[in-house]
Formats: structure tokens, sequence, C-alpha cells
């Protein structure tokens, strides 16, 4: 009922971020495409066999730097069953290397229908009497536009199963704000939402000192997660926008505590594509993405 | 580039409701599911394979009674890879009989992960200049969170594909409020939303009056209803909450514009377990469904 687990394997790594495993298909390197198409064809399997690959190279490559990974669900049902199937197999390698896995799935929806959902990625599938694990992860990234009801299915598997998510408070994106900075009693919404996470935090607390409701709290507006910071002391910060999105390691500071945790900085690009900077040949991506994935680690140790 | 489909098959049947699939296991008949686990195990693919018979005898049942079905991607998902590929069996063959398929996935991201998922579901993948359907259907459910840049690229696939999405406004749920009826300069977070759903709309109207983005709006707030029924007046509402959820047709009746369009009603429970209530045994689950769907289409039409 916390995410004591995740704390764990950063201390150990002395590294507080996480792999997005975003993978577009032209972050693919050629020969590994190449490769694929001829076994399987220029369709849907073949482009979702070539992620894989992809993804597994990038493993091999990070799993000893990174604590964590973050694969976005979008990236793997944009190809279909094929796609599904090839992040079922994602998930399972990396579990298989010791990383925490967040599945990055933003999923939302009303009492039942969020329990069916919390069943599939964090609690146990029941069928008459047997119980199941359909796709299990670690953790997931949660939207809570549809209130309390719509969360607490996934608090309640989380505290009974051990699990963690991540609600969305304050997004990365330059239009975040329609919504999440209206202001309301003289405060913005993702104050308020800020404060829900909180309260369904605080009966999770685990030995870490954190709990199991974290947030998802944007790199690109700092000045909001010093106040998100305060808001939320007990949450995990789950922070998108290093690197490719603008935020550096200065920005992202203000989403950790003064003992150094807090949070998780999120880079996708930046490490998956680090082999299309520098003087890399594309058969180096693996090697690419660990050099980044390492200057990353420093950088942010840098300032905590 | 609208709704201009659903519109026409909305009127061919002469009926402005949507048959939800939300195929809980415990809805299913005993009968079905003992067959099921017989042949393929009591396990995810036993429970898929259940869901799948249930829902081609609802489908056959009904198909000539209402215009669309609306499978909540949540019961499918949590039968891991073998729930999924029951989900795209039941979208094909709702496709085949004619039927408008609006997947009630509630998607959201920031631009390019929301356009993933758009592509996914309403546009075209790309595999190297080869263009594939993922899991194409006609219309899916957005939540509107991440605000426009999250919201775009499904507009454009609906304009480039002649999709439509409902984006979410205001739900039905008790605790939709939390977010939702935030007071912001004197107007509801939802009447916000509205006017963006007003907006994006906009340039996608059809030669039915009606365009391609339109707005859940919950059957169990009437009152709200109206008010976003004028804000939204080129908007189709998808409309939960009739029957099981408490809202009735007279509740309903103000989600509908003067033309007696404007709002296709959702109902789930209602019509999946008519064969629970009355002198039905198990074996007319799909009798009992058809007799609700006809009694809901009547009940319906008697308030237009």
């Amino acid at each position: 009922m916390s995410v004591d687990l995740l704390v764990e394997k950063i201390k150990a790594k002395g590294n507080p971020s996480v792999a997005g495993l975003d993978p577009k298909l032209d972050y693919v390197p050629e020969y590994i495409k190449k490769k694929a198409y001829a076994e399987y064809g220029k369709n849907l399997k073949g482009a979702s066999e070539a992620i894989w690959e992809y993804n597994k190279g990038l493993i091999d490559a990070i799993y000893d730097v990174v604590p964590a990974v973050k694969p976005q669900s979008a990236f793997y049902e944009m190809y279909g069953l094929y796609g599904e199937e090839v992040m079922h197999r994602t998930i399972s390698y990396a579990k298989e290397k010791g990383l925490y896995v967040i599945l990055d799935v933003k999923r939302n929806d009303i009492g039942s229908t969020a329990e069916a959902y919390s069943k599939a990625y964090l609690g146990k599938v029941d069928v008459d009497g047997e119980a199941y694990d359909a796709c299990p992860v670690d953790c997931i990234t949660v939207n809570p536009f549809p209130g309390s009801d719509g969360v607490k299915p996934f608090i309640e598997d989380c505290k009974k199963y051990d699990k963690a998510i991540f609600t969305l408070v304050k997004m990365s994106n330059p239009s975040s704000g329609e919504i999440q900075d209206l202001i309301s009693d003289g405060e913005h919404v993702y104050e308020k939402i800020a404060r829900y996470v909180n309260k369904w935090n605080s009966d999770t607390i685990g030995k870490s000192g954190y709990g199991a409701v974290g947030a998802v709290v944007g790199a690109t507006y700092p000045e909001q997660a010093q106040v998100l910071r305060k808001l939320m002391p007990e949450s995990y910060f789950l922070v998108p926008g290093y690197g490719a999105q603008g935020g550096g390691a200065e920005g992202v500071k203000s989403c950790f505590n003064s003992d150094g945790l807090g949070a998780i900085v999120n880079s996708s690009r930046g490490i998956m594509c680090a082999y299309k900077k520098g003087n890399y040949k594309e058969e180096q991506f693996a090697e690419a993405a660990r050099a980044e994935a390492i200057r990353m680690k420093d950088d942010l140790t840098s300032v905590l």
C-alpha cells in the first residue's frame, strides 16, 4: 500500500529517473525495422516485432542504471492486438530484469468501470472463483476527472495488492491550463485536485514515508510544482517534461522533497533517441541510451 | 467530419438509444459460462469466450432495434489479450450487422500520444508508408482534462476519416461534481468545457446539422443538461445514466433539441440483464434484451 518498492529501487540505483518506453516507429533504428518487416511483413505485426526488439535492446542497456520504466500504452494500442501483445511482453521482460513498471494508461471511469480497469492492471481478475492476473504492473497513471468515485477502486487495489498510482494533477503540455489552471474559490483546479490526492494518499503511507497515491506534475511549470510539493508532501511525483519537452534538472528540483526523494523524473525520447544525437551509428542505439540514462542520472543527482 | 452516419441510423430505426456492451461476468448467463469454461477452461480465455457468446447473442437480438452499440473497453481489457481480442471481434461483428460503434475508452493524453490513440481507433496507422486499421470504430469517448492539445489530434482524424468523438463534459456519477462542478469566473467547469466543445465542433458540422465533437452529459443531472444543451446546440450528446443509474425518459428529455435529435441515450445493464427481471429463463437473455430495447425506444420516443 505504498511506493516503498519504487523508493527502494531508486535508492539502490541512486537514480530518481524513469525511462519512458514510447516507441514511435520513427524512433526505431532502420536495421531493426528492416529485419522485422522481412520476417513478419511491413504491417502491424512487423511494426510490433520491431518495437519489441528495440524495447528489449533498450531494457538490456539501461536496467542496471534506471529503477523504473514507463511504457505508454497508446504506442502499443496503435498496433492493435499485435501491439498489445508486445506491450505485455515488454512489461514481463522489464519485471524479469528487476525494473519497477509504471504503465502510463491514464485510465478513468465511474465506479464499477474504474474497478474493471483497476483489476486489469493492479488487482486480480475473478473468473467465478479463480483469480488471474490480466496485465499486472506495479503502478499505473489515472485521470481524476470523474472525481473520488472513479479513483477509489484503484486505491483499494493499491492497498490490497501493494501497488501504486499516479493521478494527473498538473500536466506538462501547453494547453494543460485550460482546465487545470482555472481558479475556483481563490485556488487553481490543480490545487483542488492536489488536496484530494493528499487526502486519498493519507491512509496509504508506507515505511518510506510515501503513500500509494502519487501525482503527475509537469516539469514545465516549476513554480506550480513548488506549490504542489507542499500540498502533497507524502505523495510521490511522476514528472514528465524533462529534456525533450524543455524542463532541465533545475526545473524539476522543486518536485523533490528536502530528503532528495519524492519525485521520479521521466525521459522518453531523450533516452530512446539518444543515438540520433552525437557520433552514434544506429546499431549503437542501446549504448547511446545507456550513456544518456547515466548523463540524466548525474544531471538530476547534481541538483539534489 | 460529423455524426451524420449516426443520425441516419437513429432516424432509420426511429430510436435515439445505444446499447452499452459492458459485459461483467456476472451478467453472463450460467449456461454460456459453463459451456465456455468446459471448452477453454475457467480462466481469462474461458471468460472472454463466454463474453463473446453473450455479446453475439445480444447483438443478434437487438441489431434491428438500436442504431448503435457502445462497448466499454474496461470490461475487455480486464481479461488481458483474450479480452482485447473479443473486443475486436465484437466490434467487427457489430459493424457487419450495420451498427454504429462507439468505443467507450475515455482516452486522453498530450499531443503526440493523443495522436497515437487517435490513430488506433479513428485514423490509420502508418507502417513506413503502408496504412493499416488497428481497431477501427466509428466513434470513441475522450477525456478533455489535458485541454485542446490533447483533443485536437482526435478532431483532425474525425475530419480526415469521417469519424466522431464524445468528450466528457458532465458525467453521471455522484462525485463527478468534485472537478466538473467547480465554479470559476461565475461558471461551472463543465460549462467551460462545453464552450471548448462547441468551438472545436464548429468547423465539423455535417448535413445533419450536427458536428463531429459530441459531449458526454449524464442523465442524472437534468438541470445541468438543459444549460449544456444551449451551450452546445450542434453537438450530439451521449447520455449515460438512463435506467439502472436512476434517470428516466423525462430526465433525459432536456438532452434533446426541439428537432427530437441531438442525443443518444445509453443503457447497458438495463438491456444486458433484462432477463434477470420478469419471467425469463436465462436461455431467453437475448429475447429479454430485445424486449427491453424496444421498451426503452418507446419510452424515449414518447417524450420527444
